[in-house]
Parts: C-alpha cells; sequence; structure tokens
C-alpha cells in the first residue's frame, strides 16, 4: 500500500499543515504521507486530544478555520460555554464540531483501537486522499523544562500561554516507542522522492519524532534526500514559540541555527533569504504560505530542490 | 437541612418536571425536595447520562428547550453532526450545550465524586433553589422486557423508538441500591405536607425508585399524605410510551389503573376527568399543563388535596 510512497513529511501543527496541504495538491492520492507529531497529544476532559494530528486532519480535509488559524471552521462553542457554566475546565478550547473528533477517539482507543487505524478510518471519511499516520502509537508526550519545572506541552503552550523561560525539553516515552510500521515502511519506498521536515517547530514539532530513535535511523537511511524547511522566517517564527525557545535557549533564531539543530539529518534547507553558516545546500524562496496557490508553489519547489539533491 | 422539607416529589423526566417546576414556584427554596429516576440512565459514547435528571435540572433552571420538550433551549447540532461524519453513534441526539453537562459529571465521578453531590453543585450554578436529588448514587437501571428481549431502556424508548411489545419490567441493581441519605432525611421532615408522585409514567419512572426497599419503605412511613398525579389524560398519556405499555400489558389504560398500580402506597390520587374503581380520595382537576401558571395552579391544587388528607 506505501511501497508507492513519493513523498513523506514529518508536521507538527498549523505551519506544518499549510506545506502538507501543498503537497496534497501536487502529489496525489496515497503517494504523500504526512507524518503527524504525536508529542503535544493530552489528555483532557477525559479525552485523548491530538493537536496536530487534528490540526493535520482538519487542513487536509479543507474544514479548518483559516483565520482563527486553528480547530474548524464555522465552529461554534457551546459546548464550552455551558461548561463554564456548571463549572468545568475551560483553559482548553473544544469547539462543539472538534469535539466529536476527541470523543469519538477516545471511545475507539478505550475499545483498543490503535491511534493509526481510527485516524485512517476517520481521514478516509473526510475525503482526504493523503495517508496521515501518527509518528507512532505508543504514548510520547513532549515536556517543557521551564523555570516553573516540567510543563506538559499544551499546558505550556496553552494554559501558560509560553510564558514560563524554556530550559530544555523531555520526550516522555520516546526512547521506548515503536515508529508506526506504515511509516517505517513509506520511508523504506522504492518511489521514494523527497523526506521533508516542514516549517514546524524543530523542539516541540519535530524533535519529539526524531526522539524515536528507530524513526530517526529509517529517516537517516532513507533513499531520498531529507529537505527541512525552516520555520524561521527574518528572524521570528511566523506562528508559535520558536523564537522564543531558540533565544531562551541561547540561540540566534535563524535559519542557520536551524539547520544546525538538524545536524546530518538533512540533505537540504529551505529558508526565506540567504544565511551564513549553512553546512547543506539551500534553496531561498519565499515560505510564507498565504494562498492556496504558494502553498502548492513552495511543495513543487521543495520537491523540486530534493530531486536536485538526489 | 432538609429538616424543614416541606414537599417531596418522585419524578421523572418532562411530564414530571413541569409538575416540578410547578412545584417550585409555590414552595420556596430548598423547602422543595425533587427526587429524580435513575433509572433511564446509561452509558453511551463513554459519558454517564441521567435523561431524568438532565430534564429536571434543564426545566428547574429554566435552560429547557419548551418547544422539542427536552434537552435545551437554543441548542446547538454541531458535534452530533460532526460525530456523524467520522463515523459515530448518533442515535442518541445530543445537543453541544447538554453535551457539557455528561462530560463534566462524567468526568466528576470518575474522579470518585458521587452523583448526588455532582448534581447539587451543578443545580446550585444554574440557579435552582429547590433541592433536586438522585434516587440512589448506585447504579439502577431499568432493562424494559419485550418480545424482542431485554432492552436498556434508552435502547427501548431512542434507538427502538418503543416500538417492541413490552412484557414486563425489571430494575437491575434497585434490590440492593442504598436511597440517597438526602432523601430519606427529606421523607422524614416533620415539616413534610406532601409526598407527590408526579404525572410520570409509572413502570419507567416511578417504579425504578419505588423498586429500592427502603426508600419505598421510607415513602409508605412518612407522615404525609403520599398523592399521585396520573400520567393518563383521556386514555392516553400525554408525553411517552405508558399508555401503549399498559395495553401491551393487557390494562386498560385508564386514571383508576394508575390508583391500582401504586395501590395502598397513595393516599390521594389527582386526575383528569371522573373515573370509577378507585380506592382514594381523588381530586378532579386540569392536570394539562400548558403555561406556567397552569404548571403552578396544579402544584397549589396537589398541595391542597394532600392537605386535605392530613
Amino acid at each position: 500500500m506505501t511501497s508507492s510512497c513519493r513523498v513523506v513529511a514529518l508536521s507538527g501543527g498549523v505551519g506544518g499543515a499549510k506545506l502538507a496541504l501543498g503537497l496534497s495538491r501536487v502529489v496525489p492520492g496515497d503517494a504523500l504521507v504526512v507524518v503527524a507529531n504525536p508529542g503535544d497529544d493530552f489528555e483532557h476532559l477525559d479525552l485523548t486530544i491530538c493537536p496536530d494530528l487534528d490540526t493535520l486532519t482538519y487542513v487536509l480535509a479543507g474544514i479548518d478555520d483559516q483565520t482563527r488559524g486553528w480547530g474548524r471552521a464555522e465552529e461554534t462553542w457551546n459546548f464550552m460555554d455551558s461548561l463554564r457554566a456548571t463549572g468545568g475546565e475551560t483553559w482548553f478550547a473544544l469547539g462543539d464540531k472538534d469535539l466529536a473528533l476527541h470523543n469519538e477517539r477516545t471511545r475507539r482507543l478505550a475499545a483498543g483501537e490503535t491511534l493509526s487505524a481510527i485516524t485512517a478510518d476517520v481521514t478516509r471519511r473526510l475525503g482526504i486522499a493523503a495517508r496521515v499516520l501518527p509518528a507512532t502509537d505508543d504514548r510520547l508526550r513532549t515536556i517543557v523544562e521551564t523555570e516553573k519545572g516540567g510543563l506538559a506541552f499544551q499546558h505550556y503552550f496553552v494554559r501558560e500561554r509560553c510564558e514560563p523561560r524554556v530550559r530544555g525539553f523531555r520526550y516522555d516515552g520516546a526512547a521506548t516507542a515503536r515508529p508506526n510500521p506504515a511509516v517505517l515502511e513509506a520511508l523504506a519506498s522504492s518511489a521514494l522522492e523527497a523526506v521533508v521536515i516542514c516549517p514546524s517547530n524543530p523542539y516541540v514539532s519535530i524533535d519529539p519524532m526524531l526522539a524515536i530513535p528507530e524513526l530517526r535511523r529509517a529517516i537517516a537511511a532513507a533513499r531520498a534526500p531529507v529537505v527541512a524547511i525552516s520555520p524561521i522566517v527574518a528572524g521570528r517564527a511566523l506562528k508559535g514559540p520558536a523564537a522564543k525557545m531558540m533565544a531562551e535557549l541561547g540561540v540566534a533564531p535563524t535559519a542557520a541555527a536551524v539547520a544546525r539543530h538538524y545536524g546530518d539529518l538533512i540533505d537540504g534547507l529551505v529558508l526565506d533569504a540567504p544565511d551564513t553558516g549553512i553546512a547543506v545546500p539551500t534553496l531561498v524562496t519565499d515560505t510564507v504560505m498565504t494562498t492556496a496557490t504558494s502553498k502548492a508553489a513552495l511543495a513543487r519547489a521543495v520537491l523540486d530542490f530534493a530531486r536536485s539533491l538526489q
């Protein structure tokens, strides 16, 4: 089934999902495999919530809210408003439509299905042709080490609004997590043209996946070039705390720092403006994806660049 | 706290809640104790749902949908629509607002709180002055014995639309269930003026509570008269399957049959039109509650009638 996989994209949430959508426009059907970061997943209100997986699902299905940048389009918030009135926890906003996916997933996980199987079924029902795969079905959780102690990612990101200074990261469960077999199969595909590291936060969107030893080895061993797109544009992250984290860790927020971060895992870097001190080949192009056209254009440029590195 | 209880009302859902609302207009504050039928409660989509308790809560808080007759006013259905799209079970309609109560309750039950404590907190937050008490915190489930076998109540009522012919009823857990201590305390109140059996379905709304031996004994031992309001009006149930059930059990659907059903537990019956063969005193009055005024008027008439029986 994945022997025909041409592109594997590793992605976090919003920024990565934009490129994943662009890739889905230029790589037909299940020749595109999108691997979702599981490090953000968490349990809340007795629900298993997978923010990056869900963002990818909504974006690829074309039912995401493009103004807000997360969650579903034409969402309503009656559950949340009523929960507030009955005294529940409301720091993590759950829309009424969004909630259906969490409820269905939680129920099916409890019934013994794997996250991969549930995701495959849900994405098929929502009409997504690409394959969306959680990096692992095992438990893997990003802990942000801060001046206030270790915080589960969503607690850091949403509840604490990324305010506590970051000291480092821990990926609980990664060392023993088994990669999703379908991801390994895709990476071993003879038709593979590129492994794309989407413009996602290196620390909390990509590293949780790379911290799975067998997955990292499989990426390194893939016959196709590994190309990363810098999430840092003009010294800032377009979305999220990547630049703030880099600064707090004493790293200048530049595309070169992103390249150094990935080290010899990548064969090329795509970035917005020329930068110095990058050890791998680079492609300088507009990486800000504001329209459907610019998403597909970047996807095409990334794949052409990968082909040139072959 | 309940030593000042003046009226205890046993209630199922819609019909009973109308009278409970009327009673709350004429019996101030926590002098009114409304005891909710737990037999309809069920687990669905990993949520503990208490339909009668919730209907009472919404009606008494004034946030029920009066047109539909169940659930919350100005409800939206985005959760349900999205659940359908992702392949979930949708035979039991759960509104987005309604869902908040189920989620909050399920979470708190799992954390070890009792249904009574959660209900007390939720009803207080929603501004309900009367005390709403589940008849028991133990598991009690009505099973409808039908030609198609035993069906959990909501499966019979909603999923099968009351179609299978009824042969009898079972109240799983009732024999060993401990009554809610606050209900026993209310029934023992020296200020008690009436125990009201609301115009609810005798088999599936009231009997599940009467099947708790200690609760039945406490009702029989209460110093105040026990008055039932017939849910059968002109040979029909205003709402729900009571008349259909009676017919299928070979019982003519009349107010007299309701009186015989409750036997010597009741001291009086309130009904819509004169009927023969009723062994207890009766009050004939309009029992169809279409307006707030008629609900309070019936409540007043029922309490006056009870007083006359003292």
